[in-house]
């Protein structure tokens, strides 16, 4: 039996890996941003000509499907070890952002 | 006591923030997917003129350590929001494709 | 009476700028790169929500084509300076691409 | 002999070979907005895991040479096509935002 995927878990594997190529020194909190960013823009590429309406069935299509998800899993990676470099904690980053956001946009 | 956070928990949140909103409309996976790459070039425009050095230390000034924080969560909301309208799970993605790039890059 | 613009003069004009500021050192190809990309995306975000048909009339409304038309400037001085400190000429770049791309992709 | 390149005749050079292909249905501004955005990040990879002095030379290597000639190409492309279906001059534009900018930022 396996334990159950969490963020966690997620950087320890993406920190062994890295470490095993030695790659930390490139793993600047700048380059890793720019590499989240070149990734974000692979999974706007893929919506980049379609309508609103093509896009929402991306994942009928099971390459397109698998591609949307290969790049989301990229995008993934390179936030989470930016935040393992930086020691943010993205989930408690999130939540406190939610937090804020619901007091600066009240619901109607 | 609260339950601790994990992304279903914050997918959750997200989907009624939209809601509550009528924001759902503009959540075509197309918009949330451009919405995420604006994010992290917000994230890159916080590191574009340090040095790799500089960029190590952004955590060390509590309102730029702030600035990054509010970006990573943002970079996650899209992120997990995208996910969400297109019913891929983040972590597995991320999981598998570990998978996959240790059999594509054998450690030396 | 002043000379027409043109590619070359714009570049005099950003060189010289830069110069007087000291900021030389920051154009580095690498962060010159980074802030291109970050002021393409500032273009996307005005975008970002819109439908097809709303992004074409952007121009309708005086601030948003202002916005607009100040993002463009923003891409196109990023482009020219990352051109000069790399020796590239702009416009015979995209002239050989076009050449390349009427052999790679025939007109039906 | 030829005329020189200016920035109209690539223009109309780009609108031909668009319009050939029956492409214009594709060409909003949201997505040329997209388009360009991405082809800035594909300039962006080139560069994503170099140090500011490996970056200074990326035109010694005659392959690295081509390719980022040839993102700029793609990336003038789209901001190219973009002005046009804006009706936006771009040199007019940076001109203006130059004069801006020397107000803005006084020289020191």
């Amino acid at each position: 039996m396996t334990e159950p995927l969490d963020v966690a878990k997620l950087q320890r594997r993406l920190a062994e890996f890295a470490a095993a190529r030695n790659w930390q020194p490139y793993h600047t909190p700048k380059n890793l941003a720019a590499a989240l960013s070149v990734e974000a823009s692979e999974l706007v590429e893929i919506f980049q000509w379609l309508t609103p309406e093509e896009s929402a069935r991306v994942m009928d299509n099971p390459d397109t499907a698998h591609r949307v998800t290969d790049e989301v899993a990229d995008v993934l990676a390179y936030l989470l070890q930016l935040c393992e470099v930086l020691g943010i904690d993205p989930l408690a980053a999130l939540d406190d952002k939610i937090d804020r956001n619901e007091r600066r946009f009240p619901a109607p």
